[in-house]
């Protein structure tokens, strides 16, 4: 690791402590006085408990929710990887920006605040209002032939994403949703999840936004190829080299969040395939990230299973999406905020005066 | 079947047509133009195409959304069959009257007009405001030793519960949840399921509120017994047979509501093990129904994985819960609605200039 980069890592991964185990079981027993069948709440009570323990307080109702998007622009996308040009970046951030877009929608219901990020988007915004501007290239350089990314491009990315994090946690949102906009970004993701987990580009490499069995079948040895020109000679090259040479702009600006998000005590709820990278990434600097994500869904991107898998994180949705843009992670807010109000709002045995199981 | 339980049959599910396919495949070819990857919003443009197919108009937000909570007593917890004391239907009436209980919370937090019915609770609420009365009797006879209800109150019943239905089609709306309270009413839904789609009882048992292993084998056995008494000498009992035989007056309240539902084109949105039993119920009536049913979520209870296989539902969540009361209806509501959302509001590739995959 670069002198640079390394002094950016240990910034960022400092005071980062796990969720607090004994705020944890206080949460579970005040869960186990409401109105309901012990544990008949499932999942959601799991999801309380654990922001309990990462907020190290009671819930209280409502929970200020944001959704951060990062885009950015991929070199590798001249090798085909994609069904779409990747002009579609650029014109997909204007649609955020338009409003036009799902996940508009979605954060628009759902009552979640929507930031658009450029981390490198291969256009000029300066005319455009509404953008965060963090532009650190033009796009990545084409990981086949070498790195994605330099030294200072990354800490740069990874900077960014941090203060984003931050400004976050001091706006008061308790519950940060990260997601993405890149074409090519998939292909990037692949070749994380190979490096991290050992996993076959056969296995690891999906469809993206839409391609054929022949188009895969290519990503995939773009994949292999990818891997072989930056790993091959390391049995298990670091999280920071990985991202170095086969992530994004994007990725890495998540990575970064990811980390703040742990370091000011907010939950961050990852949505498919790609902002799941940036969590591995980010855990594999940090452990004790771990505990501080929610998985907001399981993609149709065979990938995003592995990395899942990897993680132990259980999916909050399944509903056979691959869209990106944060979809998933908004579409996770309503049931995050439902465990949230249970927890704040229901009455106790004792209070509703309702009998309890019988010995 | 007794000539006025037949006269109330004919009349609720007469003029049920199924869905319209032809509004199904416009609804699917609009959301082909919008911004997005051809089919990356999965299920949700599942849900949005059946909705439109139910309507048989364009779909617009917002919507407005309605959940029934059905209560009833069930003379067969004499038996042992629940965790806990069958006056907890009462305690929980008051409680959802006086708003502690999880489903009012879920309702509140999503915008889901609640209603609960007294179909049959064992105890009087003469001085209650705000709950529905259409009390048929105080709790079922118990199904162990004769059936659970005679012809005028099966029909009383079901009546109650269309009326409702009708009721809520006229006030305007168009995703409407059925759940329910009723200590006991496990033994009930496991008794349809077996009695419908010839399941052994042991595999359609669950632990309902919380019985431990032993006390779930006790009530396997009951239900068992229950199937023995009322259908040993028939192969395959009619639909209303077993609602009368086993059912409880909360179910057949409910199946009342999924048949108007239908007859009145909105879509119904079932909870977990209970309510996909009256589902059942009513689709064995009337097989048109089938695709105005949503199947919210999947609970935990063995037997109602058993009954969504067998009417071919795929949940909306997994969430791992137990709970009844409309609780998984109502959490698929904000799924539901970003369906319709996403349908309505997004834009499209021409309108946004977004370029569209290459061939």
């Amino acid at each position: 690791m670069s002198i640079i980069v390394g002094k950016v890592v240990a910034e960022l991964t400092r005071e980062i402590t796990p969720p607090d185990e004994s705020w944890r079981a206080r949460a579970q027993t005040h869960l186990d006085t409401l109105t309901k069948p012990l544990g008949s709440l499932g999942r959601l009570e799991d999801l309380a408990a654990q922001i309990v323990s990462i907020r190290r307080e009671p819930l209280r109702a409502p929970v200020r929710k944001a959704v951060y998007i990062f885009a950015a622009d991929h070199g590798v996308t001249a090798e085909g990887v994609s069904a779409y040009p990747s002009a579609v970046t650029h014109q997909m951030v204007l649609n955020f920006l338009a409003g036009g877009a799902a996940i508009n929608v979605l954060a628009r219901l759902h009552g979640v605040d929507l930031h658009v990020v450029d981390m490198g988007v291969d256009a000029e915004f300066d005319a455009v209002p509404g953008l965060l501007h963090h532009k650190v290239a033009r796009g990545t350089a084409n990981m086949l032939h070498e790195p994605a990314m330099n030294d200072e491009q990354l800490a740069q990315a990874l900077l960014a994403g941090a203060a984003l994090g931050r400004e976050a946690a001091g706006a008061g949102v308790t519950v940060l949703a990260i997601g993405e906009m890149g074409i090519g970004n998939t292909t990037s993701a692949s070749a994380i999840t190979c490096a991290l987990t050992g996993a076959h580009p056969a296995l690891a490499t999906g469809r993206g936004t839409g391609l054929d069995s022949q188009a895969r079948g290519r990503k995939a040895a773009v994949v292999e190829a990818i891997l072989k020109k930056h790993f091959a000679s390391q049995a298990a090259p670091s999280a920071i080299e990985v991202l170095r040479c086969t992530g994004g702009l994007e990725i890495a600006g998540m990575v970064g969040m990811v980390l703040a998000a742990a370091r000011h005590r907010i939950a961050v709820v990852a949505d498919g395939f790609i902002s799941t990278a940036a969590v591995a990434l980010a855990v594999a600097l940090e452990p004790r990230v771990q505990g501080y994500v929610i998985a907001g869904h399981r993609s149709e991107e065979p990938g995003h299973a592995i990395l899942l898998e990897f993680l132990r994180l259980k999916p909050v949705l399944t509903l056979e999406m691959r869209l990106g843009e944060g979809s998933g992670a908004v579409l996770a807010m309503p049931m995050i905020e439902s465990a949230i109000a249970l927890y704040a709002e229901m009455a106790t045995f004792a209070s509703a005066g309702v009998s309890e199981a019988k010995e």
